[in-house]
C-alpha cells in the first residue's frame, strides 16, 4: 500500500530565459500535498514529459498558450499512478496522463485526467507515440497538410517525437516516399530502420543540397518542426500545389531576435502552395480517431517510437535544455 | 469596311530589367502581317493591358509562366476587332479577348480568342472587371482564402484592378467589414466610394499601424497584393484561422536581392494560419462561375472598376513602368 505523502517537491520558474535557458531559470521547491477536496485525485507521477512548445511558454508573450508564471509551478505532460481519489470516476490504482508535470504529485480534478491502458502499451507511451506528440504527427500530416497517397513527403527534426511518428504514419497512409533530416548519423541511421526511404544530417551539409540528394524530385508535402533554413529549402523544393504543415520552429525557438522568414516565399504563389500552422489542441476532434489508429498499429508491429529517459526530477531543467539542443532520439521523458 | 493591313507594330523584350524596368528594355519594331492559315483570325487590337505578372515574365527563372524571350514579341492580355478570318468559330465584326497583348494587330488561332459580349460592358472590361483580375479576386477570395460570411476582409493594394474589384466582392459574399490599403489619399477616398468601410495610405504611416487603426479588432482573411511589410503586418493582425491569399507581391517584384521574408511567420502556428498562393489560372473551373456573377452584379450596378487609359502601343512600356509605381487607380490599360 502506497502511503500519501505530506510534501513534495517541484520545479517553478525562477526566471525568464534570455536565449537558451539554463538552470537557473529553474528553481525547485518543496510544498505541502494539500487535501483533496470532492472530485479530485492525487497521483504520483512517474514520468515527466519535456516539449519543445515548452520554450514558447516561458516567453512573456501573448500566444494561445497563456505563458509560464514567474515563480509559480511549471506544467507539462505526466503519467502517474493514483494513489488517492475523491472521484467515482479514477480509482487508486489507475494510471492517468494529466497535464501537472514537473512535479512529483499532483492533485488535480479528475477529469483533468485520462486513465490509461497499461496494457496496450507501457505508461510513459501515451505522453509519446499515443500522446500528444503522436496525435501532433497524425494531425499535421492528414488535417493540416491533406496528404494524398502517392506524395513524396519531407519531415524536418524527423528523429524527434513527433518526427518518427510523422515518417511512419506517412507511409501507413500511402505516402510515396518519405524523407526526413536529423542531426546526427546515428539518427539518420534509426529513420532508415523505422521506414524512412531516405534521410540526411543537416549538421553536415546545407539543408538544400540534402533534401536535393534524398528528394531529387521534389517533395508534394513538407512537415516543418524546425523552421528556417529547413523551411526556404522545402519550399524551393515543393512542387505545384504542395503544402506544408508548420508545426514547430525548434531552430528559432532560443532566438533573441525576431529571424528573417524564408526569402522564398514568394513561390506559394506560382507554384500555388499552402502553408498552414496549427497546434494540436485545434483540432480535438481527432484525438479518437488517432487513439483508436495508433493502437492498432501498434499492436501489429508497425508503429514505433524510441524514448530518451532521464531519470529524477532534479534532472528535468538539464533534459529539458538538451532536448531542444537535439540530445534525444524520439521522445525525451524524465523518470520521477 | 477595314483594309488588312500589310504591316504593323510591336514591342519586344529588347533587354532585362535589372530592378526596375526602363524604356530601354523594350523596342518598338515593324512586322509583316503574315496571310491567315486554316482557323486563324486576325484581330485590330483596341486595348492592351499591362499588369504586374509581367514584371515577373521578364526575369529569366523558371517558373510555371514560362519567360518572355529576348529580341521576342512581349505578350499579354487585349481586345479588339476581328478584321479577317479564316474560322467558322469566330466572325469578322466579332470582339475578342486574347493573349497577344503589345502589338496593334494579332494573328492567332480562333479557339486562342473568346469572343465577348459588348452589350454587357465596353470590351475593356473584359481585361478587368469580366477579365484576369476580376477572376483573380473572386478565386482569391472564395476558392483560396475560403472567405465566410461575417469576415473582416483586409485587401492591399487595394485601388488597383485587383484590389478594387475584391473590395466591392468580399462586401456581396457577405464580409462584416472590409479594409483596405493603398499609396495615395485620392486613392483611398476612391476605395471609401467603392464601398471599403476603412481604408489608408500607407505610404502614410508604418503598414502596422495602419491596419489597427482601420481594423482594431483583427482581421480573419488577407488578401495579398504587396508583400513586404502588408504581409507582416497582417500575419500580426489575423485571428485564429485567419486565412492569406498570397496573389501578388508587387513591393518586391523590382527588387535586386531575395527579400526577407516576414519574421513573424512563426505566428501561423499559434493561431493556426492558413497562408495560401495562387495564380488565377490555377482555378480555371470558376471562369465561368464568375463571369456570371460578375456581369449579374455589373447589370444591377453592384460591382464598379475604374480605368486608367494611356494612349498609343507607344506609351505601353511608360505604362507598365508607371503600374509598377502605382501610377494606376484601376485597370491600367493602353488604347491603341
Amino acid at each position: 500500500m502506497t502511503t500519501t505523502p505530506t510534501s513534495t517537491r517541484h520545479f517553478v520558474l525562477a526566471s525568464r530565459p534570455h536565449g537558451a535557458p539554463t538552470n537557473d531559470n529553474f528553481r525547485l521547491e518543496t510544498a505541502e500535498v494539500p487535501d483533496l477536496s470532492d472530485g479530485q485525485v492525487l497521483v504520483r507521477n512517474e514520468v515527466m514529459s519535456v516539449d519543445p512548445y515548452m520554450r514558447g511558454r516561458m516567453n512573456d508573450v501573448k500566444s494561445y498558450v497563456p505563458p509560464f508564471q514567474i515563480d509559480a509551478p511549471l506544467e507539462g505532460g505526466a503519467v502517474g499512478e493514483v494513489i488517492a481519489s475523491r472521484s467515482d470516476d479514477v480509482a487508486v490504482g489507475s494510471h492517468v496522463v494529466h497535464g501537472l508535470g514537473w512535479r512529483e504529485h499532483a492533485v488535480l480534478p479528475a477529469k483533468g485526467a485520462t486513465v490509461v491502458d497499461t496494457d496496450i502499451a507501457p505508461a510513459s507511451a501515451y505522453l509519446g507515440l499515443l500522446g500528444m506528440p503522436g496525435l501532433t504527427a497524425y494531425v499535421g500530416l492528414t488535417a493540416v497538410a491533406e496528404m494524398r497517397e502517392g506524395d513524396t513527403v519531407f519531415i524536418s527534426g524527423a528523429a524527434g517525437a513527433v518526427g518518427q511518428v510523422a515518417g511512419q504514419i506517412a507511409k501507413l497512409l500511402g505516402a510515396e516516399r518519405v524523407v526526413g533530416s536529423a542531426g546526427s548519423a546515428e539518427k539518420v541511421e534509426r529513420l532508415l530502420e523505422l521506414g524512412y526511404d531516405a534521410a540526411f544530417n543537416y549538421k553536415e551539409k546545407p539543408v538544400a543540397e540534402g533534401l536535393r540528394e534524398v528528394a531529387p524530385d521534389g517533395i508534394d508535402v513538407y512537415f516543418d518542426n524546425v523552421g528556417g533554413d529547413h523551411l526556404e529549402a522545402a519550399i524551393s523544393a515543393l512542387r505545384l500545389h504542395g503544402r506544408v504543415a508548420l508545426c514547430g520552429a525548434v531552430s528559432q525557438y532560443n532566438a533573441t531576435e525576431a529571424p528573417a522568414g524564408p526569402r522564398n516565399l514568394f513561390q506559394a504563389i506560382g507554384k500555388g502552395l499552402t502553408l498552414r500552422g496549427f497546434i494540436v489542441g485545434q483540432y480535438p476532434q481527432l484525438a479518437a480517431e488517432y487513439r483508436a489508429k495508433a493502437a492498432g498499429w501498434l499492436a501489429e508491429g508497425r508503429l514505433r517510437g524510441d524514448e530518451t529517459f532521464r531519470d529524477g526530477l532534479d534532472g528535468a531543467p538539464q533534459a529539458f535544455i538538451d532536448l531542444l539542443e537535439g540530445a534525444n532520439t524520439g521522445k525525451m521523458l524524465v523518470r520521477l
